[in-house]
């Protein structure tokens, strides 16, 4: 269990299962104890660590110890914490699962929200379903079920993605300039799958890769799946500090570099068109590639749109990757990537040993939904709403957070980044948070060298304006409250006196 | 160029592409000369060699080469062939792909078939479209978008797959008795994407792999991409050979194996009960996961149907991946992952990464397909004109394939398996067929240790019976002529006599 390093212990819960969560989790632990993974004598995590942890209510924990303890699996010892007494089954078939599954590198999965009570849960960084225009979306499919040539969208397709699609978003890259002469385009599955496919392409085990800190956990947990080793480059305000970025640069020369240069996940912080140029030219003078993440560039809900990194650079030394998933539909696994006609060839061989192409009936839906103008409409809703959400989620952080209290500004996206005052810890208030029906991620999911305890972030985008004000609210009396009670602590205690 | 190993050189040439072909290969190159890849004084392979190698018509490369010579790029000198003469470009930007791009590992990609006058290409190992049940796709999309949880299924998913589908296919597969006991079920893009799983969670590089000789190119191309060594097991009219394979899993110890127990690809060969019981046992000795490829299985024309390896397995080392492809619609890309949980829950950790989750709508779609028995109408229509194809195929080869000719018995799938009698050399024996409207994939495509130039794959089912039995009958006439040509070239010249 590895209690010196309890991110590792993270199963995958699913809180939409029709198993109960407690139910879940000791599946999860007694499976480890059967197979030995965990052995006798070992002390699992305190339950209300575990709890912050994994973004449960300390009850369903207990429940699950309660599971584990009748089972015989663990033993409770008084002001020690539980142990594990279970004995592994013998192995009865010929394949030793457990050994051969190398168990150093089980990724963390964060808490995924919904609970008892829920008020509000900050933690899905994701659209809101109920701005979804099925009308619309349903026309759009109609429209393809009508098309004379349904039966090619339906036969095995071209890994660079369904041509007509391919073609319309290469027209519009290259209107806006962000295709330069001689670039390619493929679609892939989402902004993940081209992150995916570039680290398989770029990377061998041991390279080096220059990240946003913090930064998007699927990234992190991709690119250290790999074997990359990751520099993380600090986030402010106008995000990443391009002076650290060109030390790193220039120090280790990374393999790439990632940014996400509007409303980074997790901070929402949105790289300034100084801070873009100098990236470039670090980049550019280092001969390091740019991977420039856009998933959130087109939710832009105030102040004027900058140019993409892509647009910027005349060396053809950036990729750019966009995505309909945040503007659209994310259960349409459909992105793209924009860049240098080599890299692309290779990322489009990659693309077919991975998953041969990408769906062709959501690829050929979206491009309905694209060029009926039906996206527009829709993209105008999304902006509106997330306008108003934005608006309440930073008029409520004025209004309910302590003294002491920061967060940032973004102008856009879904994600607010939120520094608690000292000596809060967010991990540690989270049990509390959702005892009172709020939950959100503590800064350490997203962190790569420096743990930031007091950080959370909050995603804003899925929640009505009226959830995120209750629910940062509620945030802030509980911050009030334990910031009154550690200071209490720090005082002597009455009774000595 | 690496003119001493020509199947290295091999660009993803596209036949739907509206850049004619000779274009795109005059691109290709040019790209590699520029960029220096191709250096000064390197010979250009023959046109003849290159035409065969790609599956196009000589006069395409000849093309090619025209354009290349009138750029200044090569140039021809009688008798010897084509040079590079033209100068890498000065590198202008920041980042040097092509250093950057490892360019040993680049993929080989065969001829995808369409070409002048087209008469029969057996390139491709796909379903018909013209027996794609348009109407009753368009009632399952129906289904679906009429159903209230449609907001659900646009939004984000779950890295295990469409829960309603991912409960169906459970339900199937322990009804048939394919999941056993805590076994797991993950939701993949097709088989392909099932592989890559498999091997991101199992393989480090330098591993060993057990795979059929002949394989599946998509296969060979994935597992030596991630740095495998692949060990071949020859494939015979039973399957794999067991004898070979107990050899070399008790000797190599590899990774994990992969077999495909119905309808090979690219052989046909279906493995024998008795086959199947001798490798579970082997594998189970040596401690070696079996991975069953089934993506043929529902394709069974005649003959009775035999349990999986997995269904056969009582101690838990076989993973078994199907799909909806072959039987359904290739281009909506939802296939699945049964096995035990602890490589389940490592699958579903690496398709998170991957790509977060295969496309909800066309689960959706192909829930609605299965469960309202269209799936089943349909598949009783594939089975009927798959039977008569075969058919076609077997009585062809009987009726126009020369003596000598050996070829295999499927009783399913889409594959066949050709031996062309001595001398004749399938990869030679190709310009000439694709002159004459024939194409193929020549057995080199699919050789892992075992290069047997006179064997070809003839992918029977997507082509109707008529086709079939046209193609066959070219294709031994060609064969009838040069076997004829060869022997009148071992004769004394009758100008010497």
């Amino acid at each position: 269990m590895r209690t010196g390093h309890p991110l590792e212990f993270t199963p995958a819960l699913s809180h939409e299962s029709e198993v109960p969560l407690y139910r879940q989790l000791y599946e999860h632990i007694a499976l480890r104890i059967r197979s030995g993974e965990l052995g006798r004598g070992e002390r699992l995590p305190a339950t209300r660590e575990l709890a912050g942890l994994l973004g449960l209510n300390r009850t369903t924990v207990s429940a699950a110890y309660d599971a584990l303890e009748t089972a015989g699996l663990i033993a409770g010892q008084v002001g020690r914490g539980s142990f594990v007494t279970g004995q592994p089954e013998p192995a009865t078939g010929g394949v030793d699962w457990n050994a051969m599954l190398d168990r150093g590198d089980v990724m963390p999965a964060g808490p995924t929200g919904g609970f008892g009570h829920e008020v509000a849960s900050f933690v899905m960084s994701r659209p809101s379903r109920e701005l979804f225009p099925l009308d619309d979306f349903r026309a759009s499919c109609q429209s393809v079920l009508s098309r004379p040539d349904l039966g090619s969208i339906l036969q095995l397709g071209s890994p660079s993605g369904y041509e007509p699609l391919r073609r319309h978003l290469m027209d519009e890259a290259r209107r806006q300039s962000l295709a330069r002469p001689g670039d390619d385009l493929l679609i892939t599955n989402g902004c993940q799958q081209a992150l995916d496919l570039i680290g398989r392409v770029l990377l061998r085990p041991g390279d080096t890769v220059a990240v946003e800190d913090p930064v998007y956990t699927g990234l992190k947990n991709l690119l250290t799946g790999m074997g990359a080793q990751l520099v993380g480059i600090p986030v402010g305000a106008d995000g990443m500090d391009t002076a650290h970025l060109e030390r790193v640069l220039e120090r280790e020369r990374p393999r790439f570099l990632v940014v996400t240069s509007n409303f980074q996940n997790p901070t929402g912080a949105t790289l300034s068109l100084a801070a873009r140029r100098a990236l470039l030219e670090a980049a550019r003078v280092a001969g390091v590639p740019v991977v420039e993440n856009d998933a959130y560039g087109e939710l832009r809900y105030q102040g004027e749109a900058l140019p993409a990194i892509k647009q910027l650079d005349e060396h053809g030394g950036t990729v750019l990757l966009r995505s309909f998933s945040k503007v659209s539909f994310p259960g349409l696994r459909v992105g793209w990537v924009v860049g240098p006609k080599p890299l692309l060839d290779r990322l489009r061989h990659a693309k077919e040993l991975a998953d041969l192409h990408t769906d062709q009936l959501s690829q050929a839906v979206l491009l309905d939904f694209a060029q009926s103008g039906r996206l527009e409409t829709h993209r105008a809703r999304v902006l509106q709403a997330g306008a108003e959400r934005l608006a309440a989620a930073l008029d409520s952080c004025r209004r309910y957070l302590p003294a002491g209290t920061r967060w940032t500004q973004p102008q856009g996206g879904m994600n607010l980044w939120v520094r608690l005052p000292e000596p809060l810890d967010a991990g540690e208030l989270l049990p509390r948070a959702q005892r009172e029906g709020v939950a959100y991620l503590p800064g350490r999911y997203f962190a790569v060298s420096r743990l930031d305890a007091g950080a959370l972030r909050l995603s804003f985008a899925g929640l009505e304006p009226e959830q995120i004000r209750n629910g940062i609210a509620i945030l802030g009396r509980i911050m009030t409250e334990e910031i009154e009670k550690a200071s209490r602590n720090m005082e002597p205690s009455s009774a000595l006196v």
